[in-house]
């Protein structure tokens, strides 16, 4: 049955000469270089939400994963864990959205591989991806490069992603409008990868963007100080946290990035991303200062500052 | 927590300075020349057998599908997949085991992530390894250069991982001396891979030395004729599949290789199998014939001849 799924379901979908060598491993040509990788599980609850799935998501989220380091996503291997019982014909709708996101993200799915569980052993299904990309010469992104005096910029509205799911969790009505940001930051990261002064790029995932510069902070042990009015937050998504308690700056992104730039090429980033459709509400939200070493800070429009901790407890689990 | 599992659990166990980044992705510095990738989700249960446990299990296994392309397997990433209330204890022997295995193995594991679910979303815990090796020029093993008279080799007796975790699936008692066979095979395919005349080699694992001879004699469209009398097969899991009414031949192995080799080649690689542990019940089982092409056969000790058929159903499911 495995071997019907696979030359059912996925090899139509991901055709290309490679990964019809159905081998153990798959082959692949590289130059003398520097390659990146990285590995991301997905288990969102529900699978299927406004805006995407876990099909588009575990693309995506691999494939940015390896545009943070400034790489360009080239190659992609996907691990299903279904459940027995999951319907075919959401299983067809997700490997179709995979399709399509791997074609926009411009990469290659190389090698796969799939395992079915009895039923109430799994969840429906968990999906990890593992994704290889090649780092140009002179692309050093790294928190340690930040400066004091260093911009802040995010790439567009937050918390879109996590408050969809969780709309879709609950079953609310009021959210209708509510869609999950799922995309490759693809277009972003090259629109502005020629340039000097980028020092590093994150992708707001879990925990939201005040995990990202809470972890961005320790690794420059520097100050991210960021100003409220300025981060951008959707109204549906700021009227959704504030029902259930939640703070927009730890929910979950999923197609979006903050990135550490100087101050001269400041402008020229966010002028770029504004450009293009994935970041025209990209905004400057703050700068490296050297007041609190290690920590990001976050002024309120009232001019007080507050520490951006991180949460002991994941506030929202499976969300990605 | 998820912070806390990675600093305490995971990183003082796999140290080294390209995963201490702690980024999104890892950069590795690679040559001009072939890269193999392979990928595999493990979902063996129970996740301890006599023999190892899933965590030395995901290393091995991915480990040995990098081998099987003769590729000199180089960089692991794992993503788990965690049910809340997995004892602690127990993640810690998995780590060690992981760590002792990419030891032994000679693999760095260079980027990682961690997913929690909810008690009863998950079956203890899923671990999907992700392995990149470097293939050596001239090394081209594919089924499609198998050619009439090439000799096929199995590196060990078969059936024992398989047979490991039925036991103690069932926690049966007369079986306590079956024991997995999980263990990386790098010392074996290094031992032969500057023989000319290697054609290709597999891991018979999910669906055993039948299920690989099957899909090697489709790659192939040639026959692969196996003499019962000469396949290794320990009497405990002899035993035990007598018992339950399993064929050994479909049963899983984790440690064993199946090669294909030139006639003139065949007494080489055997002896050199032979003086290594892994590989020191190796036999010369069988040889390619063009007498039914795309078909694997088994001839009996009377002499009769028989289809080894792909089982439409998984005999065993969850034995990896």
């Amino acid at each position: 049955m495995t071997h019907e799924l696979i030359s059912q379901l996925f090899m139509p979908r991901f055709k290309n000469t490679m990964l019809e060598s159905l081998m153990d491993s798959t082959l692949f040509e590289v130059n003398k270089g520097r390659l990146a990788v990285s590995t991301d599980g997905f288990v969102v609850n529900p699978y299927f939400f406004p805006g995407g799935n876990i099909g588009d998501l575990a693309i995506n989220g691999t494939v940015n994963d390896l545009l943070m380091s400034g790489a360009t996503p080239l190659y992609l291997t996907v691990s299903f864990i279904l459940e027995e019982g999951l319907p075919f014909e959401h299983l067809v709708t997700i490997a179709e959205s995979m399709a399509s996101a791997t074609k926009s993200a411009q990469v290659q799915l190389i090698a796969g591989d799939t395992k079915v569980v009895e039923h109430g052993s799994a969840d429906g299904l968990f999906i990890t991806t593992t994704g290889i990309g090649s780092v140009p010469d002179g692309v050093n992104w790294n928190p340690q490069e930040v400066k004091p005096g260093d911009q802040i910029i995010v790439s567009g509205t937050i918390g879109d992603h996590g408050a969809s799911v969780l709309a879709s969790r609950y079953e609310m009505d009021f959210d209708s409008n509510i869609v999950s940001d799922t995309c490759h930051l693809r277009d972003l990261v090259l629109a502005v990868r020629d340039l000097p002064g980028i020092r590093c790029m994150r992708d707001p995932t879990r925990g939201g963007l005040a995990t990202t510069l809470y972890e961005l902070a320790q690794a420059s042990q520097l100050n991210y100080r960021i100003y409220e009015k300025q981060v951008p937050i959707a109204e549906s998504v700021r009227g959704l946290c504030e029902v259930l308690g939640l703070d927009p700056l730890y929910v979950a992104n999923e197609g979006k990035l903050v990135a550490v730039v100087s101050k001269e090429v400041a402008e020229t980033v966010l002028t770029r991303f504004q450009q293009l459709e994935a970041g025209k509400n990209a905004r400057i939200i703050g700068e490296i200062t050297e007041e609190l070493k290690g920590w990001p800070t976050l002024v309120t429009p009232l001019g007080a500052s507050r520490i951006l901790d991180l949460l002991s407890v994941e506030q929202l689990p499976r969300i990605c």
